[in-house]
């Protein structure tokens, strides 16, 4: 079949997904909301979370029009096409609109699925239905709108005069340009995980320091004024947040994939058919995986009573019915198409499928109490709170090898897929980081299904503490803990996803950076100013962008591990990646501080103390607000700042240094942090379960676990997930401002 | 003058440095030993030490043993020179003895350092002498069996026919046969450090957690059975792990930088005189430091009364005046040599040394309580652990930026001096990285005066011991007490000095890989068996082993960061730096456990506890000794194997990555432990001074504080030092299986 035609699956899909997310809301809207009461906590929930983010989006909105100025002025130097300031824009815009609608659906969720949980005869699987559902509507939106941005902008990149060139030239000129509208994405996510991940962690631990620790309140107990904030901080961060994440992610392997396969083809002198099989192979992939997410979110449900594994077994029936298919379907479309190599690139889809699955895995034996990190480490408590943190800190580090040694024999594996062989020709390296690239893609196809496994974990989390606070009973808050629990293994193999993801991508972006230095090169030769010192025939044939091949290119700008820009251009990358949890864990630290300070002076009053008087929650929500507000700008700017300086002081070399050493550092420090977080949550877990000899709450050995969990809360919400995005952004960053970096080699 | 001459400095100045060390050990046998308790006490933590040193050798020589006879097989098939495995073994005895002299001196010195504070009118000056001295004699040991290494065999292999070849080609052989023999030091540093770090911390959080946390115990009480392991600990670890590792770290980057300089002078085709000055400049520097080394000795001393800034100045002054002198000296030299660009490489030393400092103000910043990060975790002792650990951890993270900035600006300083300019060619490449080289040399070449400030820490830690469980009275242990204050700043800017010459060292070995690596290719080219695939033309212009410079190298193995070997390499050496750091926390963990057993079942003895009853000292030495021994060995079979399989799996891209990622992630999580964990520790120490607002000993602040304590036990004197010698190790591997390297590229 025609790509053209196969083509038009990608729009449809697209609308498929969005109509779905349509239905899935206006249903959950239908839900019965329960008591007064339980309005009135879904109220301060709702109204707190959109509070925050309507300021969280004016400050965003002000770095946009500050970028979008700079890369107007860029455009009209020729440092960058003229539609860029455009695009980046749009995909801000898409990412922060899936994060609204995503968290306004939970907000309005929880409450319901509390509700739902009441019914005695089927309430497990109704909340467990409701969760999941109202949870796939970020998926869905977050899917829906990336593939809206894609296949738009193609369209009209495609179909307008807006790009020159013809044949292969333009497609590798339309692809590149389309991979820099993921900066916008990257942006957004970049302060809706930082931003997110200090407000949910500043309320989290200031309600627990003060709550848990000093008066031995319960969860989600209505006297602690934090809250209302904490679960607010769950939507934020964790819907939120996570939506934007990984909705950059899924644009950014589709984009950079597609101009990996088009730079593939020109390099290898290809038609214009070939050319545009492997453009529209990654859009469709995705575009096939949304509609298949669709049908396996409606296989998820469970009945009255169900355990915890026959709970996890729902979900992962929808996730593995999807999985198998999309992996069956990539077949098809690849046979479809037409490419030649179709099994190879098959055989990378099925790789970043299984890698994606093996990292969840893994992230699950070592924060799981299943298994023996955590118990090691709950083992630890009965020493204290500081072997609790030497244990953990040490499982942690231990648990970033599985994860590297499945990224590096995937990458290997899905290069090796897709070129044939691993000899480093200009040939095996195009394809093989196009294998990479879709890799990444088949990984990420099933988002539409774990992304709403990742949003039902807060849903549920906070319908416990609507059940809590509303004073619903035993039986309903047991139905609502058997779900939060579940919410949290999926929590934790989400975050490894994510992570997983953001590496591959990562990878991808990377190569991709390549592609945009050689457009840059050949916008700037042109351009009569720099033609003295940098003419058509250095950058290659002189006649078509594609002639340089990536070895060429490499020797050309010295990317060798031998130029010491390189190497130090990797220090300052690994460097960054500690700099920029540093930041952000101090940022928690300090907004944590003022909120014990709160926290402590409204129970200071008697009244709020024994429940008499209502606690202030609008205090605590303004403190989380403010807080994350303020701490989210700085490490922001760095992310954006350095390698843009990176790139002028040491070129080109220095900013490949920069990437691959803020990539493999920032994905083993965010694995660390990840893991070591997750499983000091779950030992806490453990020893609260009284099983085994360790003993359950309230004692000194508890105390010392919820030691560890507190400081493992902005390890795994705050610094680790940020990191995600840095190690995307600074790619991205990177790719955007290429044009910079060549001109000033001309200089 | 000619080199030739001039070279009889280094033997020379190695025979300087060791009679110095002579005078300075029985200097210190004269003094008196005091009463017979302490007599007793300092016999039970000598025989400690030294039963844990014997124990530490056996497994070490059995490792050494295992790979001389594989280094002697590799020989065989001519994938190694002949002289290696012999040159193995002194490197590592020469560090080992060092090791040995400066612990004994350590061990017999602390109770007589106690009995000089005694003097009531002279005691302090007397103490501070007596402790300086004493850690002299590690620090010339080390460099006078350092040089001594390195001068024998510069003469045996100049002199006999044990290497062919002539001119700059045998000078480029021999420097690149001599470089293996940093792979013993290496070696036998990994284990000192490794176990040394095990043992002594496992002692000192198990003697704290039982004795400090649950019975309130000072620091010291005779009553607690882990006091005397925890003493024995702080010589097995900052002793002999410290002197073994800054042994590696001097030996390596007179070696590497005298490989540098031959291939640099080869690679222009320069004389064999020109490749003498070269050669020979590095290790006439490092003789003329030792010498002022001894001078700078002599300098420190202080009176009765004096204040910790005082005391501070007096060391300051001695280690400013060599550093001053060394400055002016190294010009000397490299005039006298006649080095044409002597002006330049000059300023690449003098930014070594620059460097050195500049590390060392910044660890003093972040981690002394006269700062502001130290006083920002001290205030979060206020809101309990958790906050105290979040801190830490925020600030260890943000301190890693400025020493990765100093190490970057450094090394593109000295590279500039050297090369002239940053211009990626091959003979600025060649001149630049001896430039780093030497800079390393140059930041080393007080090694004398900083590794005797180092050991002069736990001796007077100890001689504080002593005075301690002897019982000598207040104003004797208020002086030792200051002395020990100091020591503890000394060894945090230690601590700061050993990673950025680790750094510095390990750069300059990543260069010498690829010299390695021609040499051995040289030698395999020459080999029949080889000859059909990789033929004296393709190693260059088959008449020379320097005909092939480093771009072409490069080239050649395809080590660009668009290989994804190397990309991946990366991420397999960035995730090692983790995965080494979480075993050995691990292992302290599990050590001090049991340690934690012991000493509670002893104290659980009412006669012990109320000091009626000796505690069995030896039980807690025999734990930690076991601990250490056994933990040990799979950190250190991860460091030793791993760069082998990387080479064997992927090549010599692979393994660049493997060094360039290790390096690069290791730096930075080394200086993040090791601040981290300083910060941690005068965080408590500040909240114990009773200043500021945060009151004293024994409140739950304080207990806050001590939490962070704990866990930085570890993070400071284990895992983080370790990385030290893992970044070098990783290289020393390399460099020494080169031979398999090639030997696999031609299969």
């Amino acid at each position: 079949m025609s790509p053209e035609t196969l083509f038009w699956i990608v729009p449809a899909a697209s609308l498929i997904a969005l109509l779905f997310a349509a239905i899935f809301f206006f249903n959950m809207k239908r839900a019965d909301e329960g008591t007064d009461r339980m309005k009135e906590i879904a109220g301060y929930v709702r109204e707190g979370a959109m509070a925050y983010l309507k300021q969280q989006y004016k400050v965003v909105a002000v770095f946009f029009v500050i970028i979008a100025i700079v890369f107007g002025v860029m455009a009209c130097f020729d440092l960058q096409n003229d539609i860029v300031p455009v695009a980046f824009l749009t995909g801000g815009f898409f990412s922060g609109l899936a994060g609204f609608i995503g968290m306004k659906t939970a907000t309005y969720a929880s409450g319901r699925v509390a509700e739902a949980c009441r019914d005695e005869h089927d309430g497990l699987n109704r909340g467990l239905k409701l969760a999941f559902r109202s949870g796939a509507v970020l998926g869905l939106t977050v899917v829906g709108f990336g593939l809206l941005d894609i296949s738009g902008w193609y369209l009209i990149l495609d179909n307008t005069g807006l790009v020159g060139g013809d044949g292969v030239s333009k497609l590798v000129e339309i692809t590149t340009i389309m991979l820099t509208f993921g900066m916008g994405a990257s942006l957004q996510a970049l302060f809706a995980r930082v931003g997110g991940g200090i407000y949910t962690k500043a309320a989290d631990v200031g309600a627990d320091l003060v709550g848990k620790t000093e008066f031995h309140f319960n969860e989600d107990d209505p006297r602690n004024p934090a809250t209302i904030a904490d679960n607010v901080g769950d939507n934020v961060g964790d819907v939120a947040g996570m939506g934007a994440d990984l909705y950059e992610s899924y644009a950014g392997s589709i984009l950079a994939s597609a101009a990996l396969g088009a730079a593939a083809v020109a390099s290898a002198h290809g038609t214009y058919e070939q050319g545009l099989q492997m453009v529209m192979a990654p859009m469709i992939i995705g575009a096939v995986g949304a509609i298949l997410s669709v049908l396996g979110i409606f296989i998820v449900r469970t009945k009255q009573g169900a355990t915890q594994s026959q709970l996890m077994a729902a979900l992962n029936r929808g996730i593995n019915f999807s999985g198998v298919l999309i992996a069956l379907a990539a077949a098809g479309v690849l046979y479809l198409l037409g490419i030649p190599n179709w099994l190879g690139l098959w055989g990378s889809i099925v790789i970043g499928l299984v890698v994606g699955i093996l990292i969840g895995k893994v992230t699950e034996y070592y924060t799981s109490f299943e298994y023996k990190p955590v118990r090691f480490i709950a083992e630890n408590a009965t020493t204290g709170p500081a072997t609790v943190i030497i244990s953990g800190i040490g499982v942690g580090m231990i648990s970033t090898c599985w994860p590297v040694v499945f990224i590096v024999v995937g990458t290997i594996g899905a290069y090796l897929c897709a070129a044939g062989d691993l000899e480093f020709s200009s040939h095996n390296l195009s394809m093989g980081l196009y294998g990479i690239g879709i890799a990444a893609v088949g990984m990420l196809s099933t988002l539409g299904l774990t992304l709403a496994t990742d949003a039902y974990g807060p849903i549920s989390d906070n319908a416990g503490g609507n059940a809590e606070m509303s004073g619903l009973g035993e039986s309903v808050r047991s139905r609502t803990d058997a779900l939060d629990a579940l919410g949290n293994t999926t929590a934790a193999t989400g975050k490894g996803f994510a992570i997983g993801s953001a590496a591959l991508t990562a990878l991808a972006l990377l190569a991709s950076y390549i592609e945009e230095l050689k457009i840059a090169a050949h916008r700037l030769g042109e351009a009569p100013i720099y033609l003295s010192s940098f003419s058509h025939e250095s950058i290659g044939s002189g006649v078509t962008v594609a002639g340089w091949n990536i070895a060429e290119f490499m020797e050309h700008f010295e990317v060798t591990l031998m130029n010491p820009k390189v190497l130090l251009g990797i220090f300052i990358g690994a460097m960054l990646s500690f700099l920029f949890c540093g930041l952000t864990m101090n940022a928690v630290g300090r907004a944590a501080k003022r909120m014990v300070e709160e926290v402590r002076s409204q129970l200071a009053d008697k009244d709020v103390l024994e429940g008499r008087k209502k606690a202030d929650y609008a205090r605590c929500v303004g403190i989380s607000t403010q807080g994350a507000q303020r701490e989210m700008i700085v490490p922001s700017l760095i992310a954006v700042v350095v390698p843009i300086l990176t790139g002028l002081v040491m070129g080109v070399a220095g900013v490949f240094g920069l990437l691959a050493g803020g990539l493999a550092g920032g994905f083993v420090l965010a694995v660390f942090m990840a893991n070591s977080g997750g499983a000091w949550d779950n030992a806490k877990k453990f020893i609260e379960t009284g099983d085994d000899e360790i003993c359950g709450k309230h004692t000194p050995i508890h105390d010392a676990s919820v030691v560890g969990d507190t400081v493992g809360d902005p390890f795994k919400d705050t610094s680790g997930p940020s990191l995600n995005i840095l190690i995307k952004l600074m790619s991205m960053v990177s790719i955007v401002t290429a044009g910079l970096n060549i001109a000033f080699s001309l200089l």
